[in-house]
């Protein structure tokens, strides 16, 4: 999809990339920014061709859209949804995008904040054109100075439409993603939340807990240097910001609470195994994970 | 170092690697494998010159050494180590090996192995030209057809020579893996399993866990495709064998059981900040992890 003016709310690590591969895809014309406290940034490194601290300066900067296409999308933390979208709402007329999406890792927060939107017309014209997505896809580092404009090549593209959404804006929003590489797969709105504490937040809070343990053991110094592959793959992802991920892992914190009684009986199964030093116990144990991980390629 | 003669015993992933890798680098004129099951596979992919079943059929057919360098290896798995350690020794005049070493993950069993043998000129002279060692290299795949070349470029190579190790044999064995691009690092040999523990078998529990976790989840199918790297690194050595790792981790299981202490710590700290919904104290307990990975490189 081509778009005229792309606005991303947000130049931290996800938005600035988003900003950085818009730009290379050569997809959108103008790429503008929005964030309070990075948006010059992101500029002065050429991710972005305006900076705007807020939304309300961006209107008042904003020419008239005359049929252009405008994509406007939110890349900030979650938290930041209950007052980001209903601004949006309120300053519809003045935005007029033709096309919303965001790029959060939970949606229970997008949820809520859409049903506590007053029901006027500028909330009803939003929901037609709002389509959430989500690419799984990241990295350890943030800012804009770590964006990435590759992120999204061969990247799986979660598309998980509001009851309201239009299917025209379901297919631009998967056309966007498609020009920045990704792949994108339609998941329904109410199934984001729990898959994601399955394919992300179990692996970044086992990751942790992995990384702390070593960390705070008489060995943690020594393993800084002496390791493999397994090592630095099983916690490449515990690098991640410690505020960043607190934030996401108390936002999903039910569903991902909720992994923890499999956890439980997965790892003290190994553990009984190894305790009694019962080989087939272990191997039985082993080999569900060994069988599943497999067959991903 | 120049070998005439590299012996690999066992020609697995990681003895077909070792391998391929003195061929690659040309550090090797000769190399024999003993296996009784795949050297004859890894001959026929190429790996290796000649392939023997056993010690005993090599010997029947090895020539004098006449002052040619000669290399053995065991790259077995360690619970080969009680007959074997005995057979090299019983073994030695006919095997007239220059230096040996082993790639073991674990070094008690050679401990054990050494400790028993009967006090003759063979094991002592064995003794002197013994210097263990362990790449810090390996792949979640097995067998000679997954051997890699380049598999110890890179890499750390423990070196925990015995007390009787003479200098000029340690430092053939580091002038050895130094020519396969592998960077040797001195580690006493009662330190190796509680570092290999932290460093190795901690990691590979975990990511079994966690696989399995997922496996046997209601979402373990949806998981297969719709995941980002973070799934894919932490899990990543979950696709190794069970058969192999159940050995593995039952042979440390005793360095391995005590860390879960600290494992229980950690992960117990961020569950209870997760279950509170104590931001404060979740950043706190997710810290420690983050700093400490972001020292590796």
């Amino acid at each position: 999809m081509q778009v005229d003016r792309l606005i991303v709310v947000g130049t931290g690590l996800m938005g600035g990339s988003l900003a950085a591969a818009a730009k290379r895809s050569g997809c959108a014309q103008i790429v503008i920014g929005v964030d309070p406290d990075r948006s010059r940034e992101a500029q002065s490194l050429g991710l972005i061709d305006g900076a705007f601290q807020n939304l309300s300066e961006l209107v008042d900067h904003l020419p008239p859209r005359e049929g252009a296409q405008r994509l406007l999308v939110l890349a900030t933390p979650v938290s930041r949804y209950a007052s980001l979208v209903p601004a949006i709402s309120a300053l519809w007329e003045d935005l007029d995008p033709t096309l919303v999406t965001e790029m959060g890792s939970t949606k229970h927060a997008l949820i809520e904040a859409l049903s506590g939107l007053p029901d006027t017309p500028q909330a009803s014209a939003m929901k037609l054109r709002f389509v959430p997505s989500h690419p799984l896809a990241g990295a350890e580092t943030s800012g804009p100075q770590a964006a990435i404009e590759t992120l999204f090549e061969g990247a799986r593209i979660l598309v998980s439409p509001l009851a309201e959404s239009l299917p025209e804006a379901v297919a631009n929003v998967e056309s966007f993603w498609m020009s920045l590489g990704g792949i994108p797969t339609p998941l329904p709105l109410e199934d984001h939340d729990a898959l994601l504490a399955v394919v992300s937040h179990l692996p970044h809070l086992i990751s942790y807990a992995l990384a702390g343990t070593i960390a705070q053991g008489p060995l943690g110094q020594a393993a800084l240097s002496l390791h493999g592959g397994g090592l630095r793959d099983t916690t490449r992802i515990a690098g991640s910001s410690a505020e960043l991920w607190a934030d996401i892992l108390l936002d999903n914190r039910e569903e991902l609470l909720a992994l923890m009684p499999q956890w439980q009986i997965t790892l003290g199964g190994m553990l009984r195994a190894l305790e009694s030093c019962d080989r087939a116990l272990l191997v039985d144990a082993l080999e569900p994970a060994a069988t599943w991980r497999r067959q991903i390629v």
